[in-house]
């Protein structure tokens, strides 16, 4: 795997062994798409992570420091992805909050995930995951580092013909993707789940809902989303992707998708020539 | 802080970036108190990783080769406790497991962490923490990276007169303190709470276990444990503390508090005189 890095700012490719983010997780990211020097969506990464440091008590980075950052590890990379991370830093032994915390800061860009162009137009399969989401009030929304769900539930599959799986949680609400929010076309309404007890709340998420102000986002479960018309997933990483088939359902990739997919490009992102 | 480490062997301080266990709390710890060069309830520690490591696929590694390098970090501390960390170590982008894992280990020595000799004596105060811990029997009893919710129970109080926070399920029902099991004696029965939906199944906990076979696994409600004879916290780190005062609640620390005691300074354990 090739990278490069800064770590608080600084060329290298190791993190002190005491931080809190390798110690408890104590932390949260951000996977930011650039094209070039511009990430398209990175003010609502930038909004996102604010708003998470401030549940966690981690004190906000530099905006400005970041993006000198992170267009310094992606500089000469036509498309890249930069993952910020940010810890609560080396700390005392123990949970206790550090009483001066200094923040660790990770910027690192990596090629795209390779996604297939037929992905873009013929849409992706997926299945239903086995494992549960768990509710967690306090956490959910946030993109931190306590992924171990998401690490389980990717692995309850190999076949490379599945693309993603269908994340539910303790009652069976479907939630969202193992790494991308879900939207459903059910009656004519855009649906999303509504991520208060689970789940991560995507910048590509904020992104649709933004566009689409008439999307509703609230339960839904998986019968309704069987008998939806249209199916996508949404991913800062990814740019929007139509669901093809879930299990043995199909679905025909719909208009709102195609108008999305429109809306991305116009953004700026061409990820569907990456494949 | 001061700490003596080797990973994966070798004299560092630092980690690889990219490594899992920071990227996605994708690994397990165990904290283990050492005498000199000899680690009483070694044996439960090595039993608990090798099960957890199972759990989450990561390959186990060689316990001898563990103690040895314990053993090593610790060397010339009458006291210490040697924190092991074994991660699923660097992986590709994404949640998918690496084809190959190279699992990393960390193995670093500590201090002690300063407890009142009197803690012992009379007792420890105890809070009721308002974060519930999440739902997920996949992860439950494993002692994984995954600890932000430890993190924001910690983070509730600042009251140095309190040492512990009692946690609670989505239900209300009793299952730890943040860094402790929990035991009290209800009717003259032992009890602690089940930890098969979440709650860390310490070592300390499974060596009371094994010490009173009469002992009772189970439900735990906040009214019952207000209601109990006797509580106390078993931790591999601290031993048995007896509990003095849950919020307005005082108990007086009973007789199974003491053989407890007296079955851990058997062991060979001397927490007492730390303070």
């Amino acid at each position: 795997m090739m990278a490069r890095m800064l770590i608080n700012g600084v060329p290298t490719d190791q993190v002190p062994a005491l931080d809190r983010g390798l110690a408890y997780g104590d932390g949260l990211f951000e996977s930011i798409r650039f094209v070039a020097a511009v990430a398209p969506l990175w003010p609502r990464h930038m909004q996102r992570l604010g708003e998470s440091c401030g549940r966690l008590r981690i004190p906000v980075p530099d905006t400005e420091q970041l993006l000198c950052e992170a267009r310094e590890v992606a500089r000469d990379m036509p498309q890249s992805v930069v993952r910020i991370t940010v810890t609560r830093g080396i700390g005392e032994r123990g949970y206790a909050l550090p009483a001066s915390p200094q923040p660790m800061r990770l910027v690192a860009a990596f090629a795209p995930p390779p996604v297939a162009a037929e992905a873009y137009v013929q849409g992706v399969r997926l299945r239903v995951c086995a494992i549960r989401l768990a509710e967690q009030p306090l956490l959910a929304g946030l993109k931190h580092l306590n992924r171990l769900e998401q690490v389980l539930a990717r692995a309850e599959w190999d076949d490379p013909a599945i693309a993603e799986g269908v994340l539910c949680d303790s009652r069976g609400r479907v939630i969202s993707a193992t790494m991308a929010n879900l939207f459903a076309v059910i009656d004519g309404v855009l649906l999303t789940p509504s991520l208060d007890r689970c789940g991560v709340a995507g910048v590509g998420r904020a992104e649709v809902l933004a566009t689409c102000p008439q999307a509703q986002v609230g339960e839904l479960t998986l019968d309704a989303l069987l008998g939806a018309s249209e199916v996508f997933l949404s991913s800062s990483v990814r740019g929007i992707l139509p669901v093809h088939s879930l299990a043995e359902r199909r679905y025909a990739a719909g208009a709102l998708t195609r108008q999305l997919q429109q809306h991305w490009h116009n953004l700026g992102f061409s990820m569907e020539q990456d494949g």
